[in-house]
């Protein structure tokens, strides 16, 4: 197999800092060998400024991305902005959602993501009736994702009720199944189609709000058998645990937990209001945790304490969610800002731990545990971020200011499975992401 | 006198929207007039995207951009986090802060900000005595922004001790000028030399942790018989408050009121831990409120209450105060998000709000009434953002957009005093940005 070599002026191998001078060998869609090398090999790509593994969004609902800017000014809460996120819900149809993922998706890559933790939900018609093709939707924005060129795992989300007690009503008839059952059989389908090397296939929880105490069994089970990744949406806002005490007499993760849901595979996303005894129970039981802090602050959820939740065993990730904002190099400084801002304190988090967040711990919570490292034998996924613009000028230690100070608008070149997706800052593979970000989203807003 | 016509493609005439097709003709310094047209003028600088009035950043300390990715990772507080500052304010000469700030300055031009406001207390030699012109400190500073094209309001610093009772001490020792009556000499030699159309002279008092209560006075005398802003640091961290109740029974800015230091031409700077008092003496006598959300997660102060603030009577202007990010756009919005994380709750300031925030209310705070607005008789200070990029790619209402998803990567034209600036992107009077940045930072830190 033909070997590509790639020279990186610096490269972060894993830990407390940069390394000088790397080559990069590929071969195929993985990594071939790793190696300090302080000049490049006549024959290698050079990449100038700092390389890193590619960024894993572990938490994304790409069709959000047509809100961006359209919900800010109207005074309200979580609830209410998410009418305004249903009416764009209501209108997807697999060829809409195709064009408005592979953008959102195009956007990712330019920004450093080359493998994405879609949350499913808008899997069913209007109506709630199956597409004739059960997994359409999730099948168009899996076509999203090989055609923006990044992984995907299709996190397909089971999504019974309206809310505790409650029917699913109006734009939401479309996320449901009826019964985990269902849910599964169509799940299986979706899985059995559509994994491939560029696509796994994971199940969610909605949350305790959408799917009742007796359901959720058998969406573990399906993960348990698929050996798949199970995420679910934990205690985001505090009428969800409101609602959950006054049904169930426990917290959001006592519930979960007493199902069977946490553990090394699951990971909780959010857990903005959890108690110590929640704490306990995701971090004994290896739960990962996906900060969102972009959208975390947008839509007024308040701080997540992460710094506890590791401390009790968590792995930490981090994502986009609702991409109002698409740039995990803010999100991975967004969580020690956060708890800066509620302790009072700095550095509970060094650059090395958020930049393991967005790389192997994301890339493990999506069902890629050999991916998110630079290293030889896996996949051939690589960042680099250029270190000669006004953000990065004069960075020392490059990996602090990396961290602390890098943006989407800094990364240069991606490389995923072995292709160069970025190159000099424009994506290959959609010509004018701009333009198909705009026509997409006038298509389902207008 | 010649007259220059832009033609922007969207303009803000500072309601709740933006305006298509605005021609804007610049006579000198100043623009002459505006007007709605549907069509470019055939001799007009055409400005695709959205223009608005060139941002003022109320609250800099240029020094600190080297710092920036420096201090991230080890654990600490706003106070260890001081003694790295401190150990760059040591090595600063005439000659080394001219080219950081200039660097610094030509940074914030490429993000837009057209005039900034240098909170400036590094004026002595390292042992504290005078320089032999004894404002050769602030002269570079002044110069530094000139040359990098915008305006600016050196807001010289009165700081006699280095705490509550305590004298200056090693690096701050170059802070002091031992007197107010003796810091209102040297200012009133600054104020007769610097002058000019772009740059003014305001008055600052530290802190009350660094200017005792009895000379207060004569730095308010010397702000009133100038007409001077007057701008001072206000509860950052709650240890100053402490300090000052233990000493003078009273918070800062019960200090500071009962000594004529609040006022409408005055501006509090964080208040991030303020009493209902506190907001309703600062309100009150119409002080503007600066806040610096960047700095101030970063530094881990908290989050103050902008809302609260407001509501008492305070305008509110914006600042990136330590330039770990100079990126205003972030900084306006970042009010709002703190507001969300403290109240759970979306919608406390509008688009429009936060824009007039980083604008007029920010030039007015620093002596220039008559700047941050686009209309006939004010300063030819403008910023054009694309709207062909990925982060405003589909952006419906364009307002809301640009203040809640543009970035300091989007400006693409800076105007500041009729003279074209940047100009697709690129600094016309500072080649390198990022090249000078890295050899100033490099000789203040190694």
């Amino acid at each position: 197999m033909p070997v590509t070599r790639y020279w990186a002026e610096h490269a972060w191998l894993g830990g407390d800092a940069v390394t000088a001078g790397v080559t990069i060998e590929v071969a195929g869609d993985v990594i071939a060998a790793v190696r300090v090398a302080a000049a490049a090999p006549p024959d290698a790509v050079v990449l100038r400024g700092v390389t890193v593994p590619g960024l894993a969004n572990a938490h994304s609902h790409a069709f959000h991305r047509a809100l961006r800017g359209r919900t800010q000014s109207a005074a309200g809460t979580f609830w209410s902005w998410r009418e305004q996120m249903y009416a764009v819900a209501a209108r997807l149809t697999p060829d809409s959602y195709y064009a408005l993922a592979r953008a959102t998706f195009a956007e990712m890559a330019l920004s450093g993501v080359t493998c994405v933790g879609e949350f499913h939900y808008v899997h069913h018609e209007p109506n709630g009736t199956l597409y004739a093709e059960p997994n359409a939707m999730a099948d168009a924005v899996v076509r999203a994702a090989t055609d923006a060129g990044i992984r995907i795992t299709l996190l397909d989300a089971c999504y019974l009720t309206g809310g505790i007690g409650a029917e699913l009503k109006g734009p939401q008839m479309r996320f449901g199944d009826g019964t985990a059952e269902a849910w599964a059989k169509r799940v299986s389908g979706l899985a059995d189609a559509s994994q491939s090397a560029m696509a796994r296939v994971g199940a969610a929880i909605h949350s305790v709000r959408a799917v009742p105490p007796d359901e959720l069994d058998d969406v573990v089970a399906w993960a348990a058998e698929n050996e798949a990744p199970l995420h679910v949406h934990v205690s985001e806002q505090l009428a969800e645990n409101d609602n959950c005490l006054a049904a169930y007499g426990c917290t959001p993760t006592q519930l979960l937990a007493d199902h069977g849901v946490l553990g090394p595979r699951s990971t909780a996303v959010h857990a903005t209001h959890v108690t110590s005894r929640d704490v306990a129970l995701l971090g004994g039981s290896g739960t990962t945790i996906c900060m969102c802090p972009s959208t975390e602050s947008d839509l007024a959820d308040g701080l997540g304490d992460a710094a506890a939740l590791a401390a009790a065993g968590s792995p930490l990730s981090v994502g986009s969610d609702s991409n109002a904002s698409i740039d995990l190099w803010a999100d991975m400084r967004g969580v020690e800002f956060g708890e800066r801002l509620r302790s009072q304190r700095r550095g509970h988090w060094t650059a090395m731990q958020l930049l393991t967040a967005a790389t192997s711990v994301g890339h493990a919570s999506l069902g890629w545990p050999e991916a998110g490292r630079l290293q030889a034998g896996a996949p051939a996924d690589f960042v680099t971020v250029r270190t000669d613009g006004v953000r990065l000028a004069g960075a020392d230690p490059l990996l602090e200011a990396l961290v602390f100070a890098g943006a989407a608008a800094d990364v240069s070149e991606v490389v995923v499975a072995g292709r160069r997706v970025v190159v000099a800052g424009r994506h290959q593979l959609v010509d004018d992401v701009p333009a198909v970000l705009a026509s997409s989203i006038a298509a389902v807003t207008t």
